[in-house]
């Protein structure tokens, strides 16, 4: 690392909702150590010595189609409990500033692609150059996205586009964020379920202009289980017979999610655990129900039916009630400040020792946990350590 | 590995208990190929080419003090649904003649620790001669028995030598099993929470007559999945705040475990999992009640409340209902076929790697399922596979 | 009650299936005294001295589209761990004689309502006369039905009769049986979800005939649990703030619930307590998943989430892993005895007072269990005793 | 009634505890219509028109050993999340002036119990001269202790008056704030397991005083759900097998049940119900942890074998997370206006009727809480509605 330490950009798309919010107050407040680190990966013993950031050196920006400032909408997450009040109220100058830089958009309009994209791409641009940012990283933090169809643009960097010009939709939103993130010579992350950067032509873009990215789906609670959980019925060599989940939630994800369509790209994206792990299918029935009155809460509910020796059956239940944001936010700030290193340290495309973060990770078929924790550990400390 | 086939042998303290009855059910349907290796962890494909013996090369006998013969107490696991009865019936003869190879004792007689040590070793060594094993592995499956006494005689071979000639008892069951083993040059598994070969006299005595041993208390339900949860919070920095655990169950387990003593020796044994894993103390009550109607299924409940950023407080909870007996039977295979070969290796001592089967492992502060598997796969390997 | 004890025919609508298999190898087990009578709602000390039939006096026949005989059904159903083994040897030979008393039939053919309906009143009445029954109860056990299509000829008797003779199907199978009972003069129970007797024109056939009948869907588990927990949140003013429910199923149940109508049907019924109950509408999403390694054992897991004394959030959740055949084969033979003996004692129409067997009882609003249970008590009484 | 409204005064033994603070927090909260009657038995439409005291004609007072003013403990219930923050700020000054009204108090000292008695006796009086009470009711809520040892001053008031006199202990604090209430002429609930007013010279004495009293141990949980479970069993005649609890807790209440002693009294009056629904002895191991972190919230977890149709075996599962103090409050304020009511209508010695409230109740062998309702709304409505 150079003697001169670099300020990173963390532009949200996404910038006002529960987990950035959440992400922005915890960074804000650790700075002024008001907190402990609990919850950051990034802060583990073994990964120590990593040259990643400060959370003083990170500058946050972003987009919104929620118009509600920054500090209300932290107000409004400590009323739920996700956030302490006491640290909002001492925070809440610091996150008016911030809210300076978060500039509301609207949704995507029909056949405006490309105007859509180079927008996003100039916001980014003009953030790091009045924040006099070193490199930006990208967030996708926005929601859940129906499945994208498929294009023959989605192939090639160069009919991309093409075809962004023209009238058809080609990119769903998280798509158009890696692009312009690409474009703007940034790195890319995709927390939610969405393509995102995975398609061909986004990838070889990503190659081409040298970035690291990573997604995809925060793998934040129910999935996070089973990525232990499966591992050890496989090596004990107990077979699972069914594993049927259901995931409670309310707030803005739960209404999301009830629609059928975008249920459908979360629930493949959770699928890939257990044929992976296990390396057989398993009849693995998966509902997500949006209960309003759970707000931020999740609560999931498995049933694992097993079979062991003599194929005596047996069975494991568990519930997981967990604070979606509380658990996703240090998540991101873990993800940016180790991409903004990946970045800094010249790695570029997908980057799949970041799998540990992720349901659905890009570029890996490891779903095991702790295998997914060393490969994290050796890949941050191949990065650079500080001297 | 020698062009010839050893024969070994496996001799049970506790032969007629519901552990040794199923493993020995076990072993004989999988030589006749009338089920699959459901929970074996040494058909794990991790494990495939290791110089193993075949199920077929193993020989079964041991001790009891229940004078219920194998058939019969098959015949009630089947009632119990822990074995199938159509399987009780093809092999009840085979049974039978296993039996012939049991012995029945009586408990340990006020006074008598040397003609009892002296009885056990003269057993084990003529059933080594009569079958013309080539190895044999003695493995404790007795009760849990209450905490023992410190004494002088634990730290050296020949003061206990000395000692176990006087009227004072200074060996517990197990110990005198481990003690009587390693004089007849068997190696030695510890399944229950005793203290078996864990006191300085017998490790020394074991390494003199260069003998592989492991133990202790194997780790079949609710610590399994402690061993993979942890781990899993320890590595997302989420902070454990209380673990809170009820196992109910019943069968001759349950009955003695409800003895007060006796259960103090099976939760000291639980509790290292957490401290060690998480790195820090937990409040973490534990309990273990008898219900007698539960009979050899446990049902295990634990309530985890955690942390997250910004001191967010969660909860997790899981129950476990698992046949006790199922769970347990094929790692007392595993470990009788691993130690059997490290014993052919020339190892001795106790078996670190070994730590992936019991809730308290000899010699190794590694208690995650992940890292231990490693371990275990590794070691294996490097014992000889097959050529 | 006259000094002849009266005999009394019970037809299965569905008699090779999982719940009138066990019900009738129940019967028969209580008749030989092999087995309590746990279970038996009918057995209870509160309806001590009602004159019910006994169980001797019960004679079973039925029709089923499955060709598999009882006996072998019997043996299915052992194997899956529903009805004792021993039992079922014991009892082969009489559920081979119940057996000759079973008719294959066939599915609905379309156009051919009236040729279908009139081949069960026959099969019904020849069964009737063969075995010299006093009275006969027909009971609906075939699969969930979807939601039946409204017609203009389910509100009259006359209409319903012309409307047969047509083309168009206008009666589910459910109804079809109501129809065909109450034509030969029979009781009727619908212990499925479907439309059964639940039509004005069925309703007032019934009435013109002057016989009893009871539906619809049998209370066996969550609902059960619900009907008792409801009435607790409301009696101590505890505002429920939503009600989730997952039930994990397999078997034949499973597979038709699986159909996302029939699911539909089950699902509307399942809804009627909550919002009876409590007064107020709850947000109670509710899945039914086929899990076909659970067969007949269903495991339902249910999160109520409350709101207490100045606004506090809590919850309760709870499982249920219940065998259902096991659950719902004493109801049906309840609601045989009952039934029975109300249509002796001249009671004609809908029997409310049967509504504490029912998730979604006829002609009652009453959902709370120990309000349905003293209806229960004090209607059967009033049938008369014992002399 | 008369036309004159009635002034009510409420005396706390433990009136800075969580539940005595909740409940005028909440009493408060009501009068100046902050929020909703929700968790009040009371306010039920089945109890419309009985002539209860409003919440506005409630006064209180107490004594405590804790000198923390109820402004600060309502501040610290609020940061943990047992009562609303904004609710605390709007009332502060008016628990102020109600903190007033508490007397510090030490515990009782060795041989001092008559003037400790005494003492209680004089404050009451004096706190309804001052407020000019028409009534006042009692209503210990002081710390679980241990069970009472027999005394033959037990059987009779004159007895213990004279026993009273000596130095042996013969009163638990309980019993003495039972014994003082009498003495001035109030009535008396007790929401604690401890001996309270259960002492035939205690009831005898508040016969002579024409007094009613209540008791004990308020039903705020895990016995709640039994008592609607367990009724749900038998009237299904399903059998259960055994009942094995967990009741994990922090808070004072945790500390005090760590204590042994107290755990076992507390134990005691909870395993009542299930011998006394069922009508049959059921292994019913309970367990009762302390485990701090979890403070006013309390999490049990019960699970519930059973025996259903010929034999067969079945599970019921339930935890129940719920704040112990918000759950109890609202009760403690029904049990003040209810025992109000009945002095003024002349009722004297124990309220079978008020069964409902309680985990023990004080002569009434019901404990299923449908027909424990029916009795009280019964009960309430004979002690004079409003005109």
């Amino acid at each position: 690392m150079s003697a001169e330490v670099p300020r990173i950009g963390v532009w949200f798309a996404g910038a006002r909702g529960s987990v950035s919010t959440t992400a922005i107050v915890g960074a804000l407040a650790i700075t002024h150590k008001l907190v402990e680190r609990t919850g950051l990966v990034s802060e583990r013993p073994e990964l120590a010595g990593v040259a990643l950031p400060d959370f003083g050196d990170l500058v946050f920006g972003g987009h919104d189609v929620d118009p509600t400032p920054l500090p209300r909408r932290a107000e409004l997450l400590a009323d739920a409990g996700v956030v302490p009040g006491a640290l909002v109220r001492k925070l809440v100058g610091e996150l008016g500033e911030v809210d300076h830089r978060v500039r509301q958009v609207t949704g995507l309009p029909a056949g405006r692609q490309i105007e859509y994209a180079r927008r996003v791409e100039h916001d980014i641009e003009e953030f790091r150059e009045r924040e006099a940012c070193d490199r930006v990283v990208v967030v996708n933090l926005s929601s859940t996205e129906p499945p994208l169809a498929a294009s023959p643009a989605h192939a090639d960097p160069d009919a991309l586009e093409l075809a962004l010009r023209g009238p058809t939709p080609v990119l769903s939103v998280s798509s158009l964020y890696a692009y312009a993130a690409f474009r703007a010579g940034c790195s890319f992350v995709d927390f939610t379920p969405g393509a995102g950067a995975r398609l061909p032509a986004l990838a070889e873009l990503a190659r081409r202009q040298r970035l690291p990215w990573a997604g995809s789906d925060g793998k934040t609670g129910e999935t996070l289980v089973k990525s232990v959980l499966a591992p050890m019925f496989a090596v004990r060599n107990l077979r699972v017979r069914s594993w049927a989940g259901t995931n409670l939630l309310g707030g803005g994800d739960g209404a999301t999610l009830a629609d059928e369509q975008a249920t459908a790209s979360k629930a493949a994206s959770k699928a890939r655990v257990l044929g992976e792990v296990l390396g057989y299918e398993v009849d693995a029935p998966l509902h997500i129900d949006n209960v309003p009155d759970l707000g931020d809460w999740k609560t999931a509910w498995d049933h694992v039916s097993f079979e062991g020796f003599l194929g005596t059956r047996m069975a494991m239940q568990f519930t997981w009630s967990g604070c979606d944001s509380a658990l996703a936010a240090p998540l991101v700030l873990d993800l940016a400040r180790l991409l903004a290193h990946a970045h800094g340290a010249g790695r570029s495309g997908p980057q799949a020792a970041l799998a540990f973060f992720f349901k659905d990770p890009v570029d890996s078929a490891e779903h095991r946990l702790a295998q997914q924790f060393e490969s994290l550990v050796e890949w941050a400390h191949g990065l650079g350590d500080r001297s």
